[in-house]
């Protein structure tokens, strides 16, 4: 059985966890994971793919469990050392660990090697069991339209980096729109379109609707390929009881007019029937919400540790209308 | 007064602390040093000038003082992470905290700033008190014609970075030449001639003669500015009773012919009167030299610590015909 997710950071990551633990040894299966791109960031020289990592360390078993990013017992001396110099930025936190994956992928990007080949490299390492794709080879990176921070009229706007919007001001700056800047130029990398077209299930991971799994449909041809494919689209919310489970979706939907429901997050990414992409929604069982033209259903859906997240999995499966 | 060093990495660095430690806060002395950059490299996409490093930790305190090079309070979490990977090279020690000294510097020179703008925009935090200049903007590498390490037959030769030949294999391979890359084409950093010419004394440091003077020698225009210069050049032997101080001078040494003994590095040099550049050369008590053309004296020079270093500058002035 195949299975493409579509995933962001540590939501999907845990999904993936759970849907690997879910399929055991079984070579039978195949998961794809397409990773949102849009969080990328070149800082300090360095490219840094935080939701490829996530994935990449989560499921490799390299991952800091109690932070959900970064790596296990990591140091932070060369970050230190980066402050210390009055390095821009200061704000964004770089492991010693880390930096060695850094090291790698920009090495290799400058040699000209297209980001899912340098993946592909780093996870020769990592055998995370999941096919990691990133959407797009191409830069397609959040940006986020504010109230320029330093403007002291508070009238200038201005656009910053999701990175900075999200780890610097933690969002909570007046806030207008984002851009998903170089999508409109990019292309799926090798595999993506395949991977969703010829699937047996398509799922999106309970990750934030907006700055990841939008991201990742803001890559043309991503759409076309979910409404295309013969394999039931499934959704899972990542809004339980109006709040978001982690992250700050709730801010990011807020600024798209979207209300931060299980119902609304359902219909801003509609129905295969009409305009949209889903052929079920995944509620969590205190949530209800009704989606035109889609099949929606009340399950567990707190990843409480991998075993309660597999049997999420299989239910996403089964919504898909295929069972182990 | 004006003293301009020519200096390679350990030596040297203890070398300007002496005299630095000499000249104490008084404003009207000024300390240049025209640093070897034989022995840059890109690793990992980072470049490392462990000469230029070597002197601005050691001068603004941050260096590890027992290994001689790097940084204080070190970790090498990056490094082990690099060599998990199997990321190549895998025989040169990256430390967390000197990592962002090579990320600041990457970045800059990426972005299109000189060797020298860099250093000097390091040096705004380390304030090592002492000019440090790159002797050459422009890449001018020693590279090292060894036997093949990896040719069967042992009759491949092949040339190897420095960096290669003296870390990984500890100079211990059958070697035939140095070869300083891209040397004729390059021209000395801007304020290196004129540190040179504009000299109350110019000093060769106990550096190593060969990939460090040498090297520096190497850069078209410093010999000319030695020979021209109305300053005297006072050398001091890094060899003493036959021994190298430090490093591996005697392995260089042999490569090119001369023999490890302070008299024949003093003739290396030769004299200003004749075609080197030297007008006196100091050699350690122990020792004795007759160099054509050439004031030699003999007196203490162990760099036991940076009082007994001090002495030793003082006596490097006196004879250049300066005194305190």
């Amino acid at each position: 059985m195949k299975v493409t997710v579509l995933v962001g950071g540590v939501g999907g990551a845990r999904f993936l966890q759970g849907l690997k633990s879910l399929f055991g040894d079984n070579p039978e299966h195949e998961i794809t994971a397409v990773v949102n791109v849009g969080d990328d960031v070149w800082m300090h020289g360095l490219r840094i793919c935080p939701d490829l990592d996530t994935c990449m360390y989560t499921l490799g078993d390299g991952i800091d469990t109690e932070r959900g990013w970064g790596r296990i017992a990591e140091t932070w001396n060369a970050r230190d050392e980066l402050a210390a110099y009055g390095a821009d930025p200061d704000w964004f936190g770089l492991g010693d660990r880390d930096i060695a994956t850094h090291l790698i992928r920009s090495r290799m990007l400058r040699t000209g090697f297209p980001l899912s080949a340098v993946t592909e490299a780093l996870c020769n390492r990592w055998q995370p069991g999941v096919r990691l794709l990133p959407v797009t080879d191409d830069r397609s990176e959040t940006h986020v339209v504010v109230t320029d921070p330093d403007d002291p009229s508070g009238e200038q706007q201005r656009a910053i980096h999701f990175q900075e919007w999200w780890v610097r001001y933690r969002a909570q700056i007046p806030t207008h729109s984002f851009a998903n800047i170089g999508a409109e130029q990019a292309t799926p990398a090798p595999g993506v379109v395949e991977a969703i077209t010829e699937a047996d299930a398509v799922v999106l991971a309970p990750s934030n609707p907006v700055v990841s799994v939008g991201a990742i449909l803001a890559v043309p041809g991503i759409r076309g390929a979910l409404r295309t494919t013969e394999a039931k689209v499934v959704g899972l919310s990542p809004v339980v009881d109006g709040k978001p489970l982690r992250g700050m979706a709730d801010e990011c939907l807020s600024v798209i007019g979207v209300d931060t429901t299980a119902q609304a997050v359902g219909r801003h990414y509609g129905s295969r029937s009409g305009t949209g992409i889903l052929d079920a929604w995944l509620v969590h069982t205190t949530d209800a919400a009704v989606v035109d033209g889609v099949d929606v259903q009340s399950v567990p859906l707190l990843m409480t540790d991998p075993e309660t997240t597999a049997v999420m999995a299989r239910t996403a499966l089964l919504a898909a209308g295929l069972d182990l």
